[in-house]
């Protein structure tokens, strides 16, 4: 959610009783105080913030969610293991984001109080395994909770998490669709009209997979990805040219599988509710089908 | 499940009060014929039978199946669209495998009469949504009973695919680990070896994916792939080679991400009744935590 998960949509969340995370990417700290500070301004209710390892000032992130008494430090995007510690000695809980069981076991032992385990269904840094493979694996491998992300957009997404071994979910590409989320409107529109089947990988033989909508940038990164050309330049503001400018050919639109789930942007609250409210229903009706499947 | 879901294979998982349902791939009637009346000596419960459409034998094999009366015919591997009219006036269930919400629609309109929604992380040949996102997107595009599919093998799985609107589910790699499956001791300890992110896509850019164990001739379809050499080669009998003969490295190995889940070998009744069991101790603690999180 970088330049998308800012403190507006981050209080939104919080304040109707999910966790926000403020999107962090390659934002300078100054930018990263500034919207902490808001987010104060705008909930008293716990939130998080992800921090982007592979910036350069992932380290004074860090820093500065530790000195803030953030929450809750997610961290994606490289190796997080140097962090853990310091994170726990200070009143944030680190929460790694994992794709694999084995890093999860790992992290789990250096001190991480969760784990995102993300599948690959989810839009823009991916891994392998798909959600319904990977959460069962990290559930079984860790004691400590674990937070399901990837694919899951509404209700039934949360129940099939929890029945997974999850104890929470993450949803990324669901709150680019909320009124509060600065994206472009185009961009929320592309997603809305999707399937699915167009939030396509591309990255993958160099091996930084990465899941966004086909489009005209797409189609050249995967062509040069298949000459072996290099790929630098098309990691080079290109988010940004999608996400919030709204050139919808030739920025990247990262956005998750999801997106074949999501038919219309409404207010953060609303989102966060529904969620919560599919899910009580579907589990009733799970309870109904299941007492009766065993009576019959 | 071609080679591998024979007759024994198929009432073991009857017998255990699942739909065994024969594989038939590539082979011709005589043999589809031999195995249905093989099965029905060795069990009196419902089964069915796969009929893949790519087949050059598949119209003789429908014929076959309506004229056995065979209760559920599963489709694949082409457009079903013209058997569903005759299968309907027949004894037989027609079940075609889907990977698209629009497909699966289409399907329900011209008679289908339950579908079997799979994911991507399936084993063998492969749609692009995973299971996490088709699924709910299936369910909500037809009136008729869902079967999930792909990345299932455990009672996690069972109830996350329930959660997610399915009437049931459908595995494959889990049975090739079941003592009465006649692939080869080989692949059925590499699948216990796997976590699941070995088996890998193969075949996306030529629009026939499918998904195997990574091996030296994954590597060379790979490479031949991104060189647009012709692939024909790979198609022929690699398969058995593989599944059957054991050439772990020569051979292809289709299998599904569900491997990860996959530690032993097992007798098929084991595998339905732990599924099962394992599914009804899920949704226990689902009641609690959920009714408990509730009141808190």
């Amino acid at each position: 959610m970088a330049y998308l998960g800012n403190a507006e949509l981050v209080a939104a969340v919080s304040n109707a009783g999910g966790l926000g995370i403020l999107g962090t990417g390659y934002s300078p700290p100054a930018w990263i105080k500034e919207q902490i500070d808001l987010t104060r301004l705008l909930t008293d209710r716990p939130f998080g913030v992800n921090i982007m390892l592979r910036s350069p000032s992932a380290k004074e992130a860090i820093d500065l969610v530790k000195e803030e008494g953030v929450p809750v430090v997610t961290l994606g995007g490289g190796d997080p293991s140097e962090h853990l510690e310091g994170l726990k000695s200070s009143q944030s809980h680190a929460v790694p984001v994992v794709a694999d069981p084995e890093t999860a076991a790992k992290l789990a032992k250096l001190g991480a109080d969760a784990v995102i385990a993300e599948g690959t269904e989810a839009g823009g840094h991916i891994g392998r395994l798909t959600t319904m493979t990977l959460v069962p694996q990290i559930s079984a491998a860790v004691s400590i909770p674990v937070i399901a992300a990837g694919g899951i957009a509404s209700g039934s997404g949360l129940v099939a998490a929890m029945a997974l071994g999850a104890s929470g979910i993450q949803m990324g590409t669901r709150f680019v669709c909320s009124e509060e989320c600065i994206a472009h409107r185009g961009f929320k529109e592309r997603i809305i009209q999707s399937d699915g089947q167009d939030a396509i990988e591309i990255g993958r033989t160099i091996g930084r997979p990465i899941r966004c909508l086909a489009n005209r940038l797409t189609e050249a990164f995967l062509e040069a990805e298949r000459r072996g050309a290099s790929l630098e330049e098309f990691f080079t503001g290109k988010l940004y040219v999608g996400v919030i400018e709204g050139d919808l050919e030739n920025g990247f639109l990262m956005a998750g599988q999801c997106a074949g789930l999501i038919k219309e942007t409404k207010p953060a609250q609303d989102i966060v509710r529904e969620v919560i409210t599919e899910a009580e229903s579907i589990f009733q009706r799970l309870s109904r089908d299941w007492n009766r499947g065993w009576n019959e």
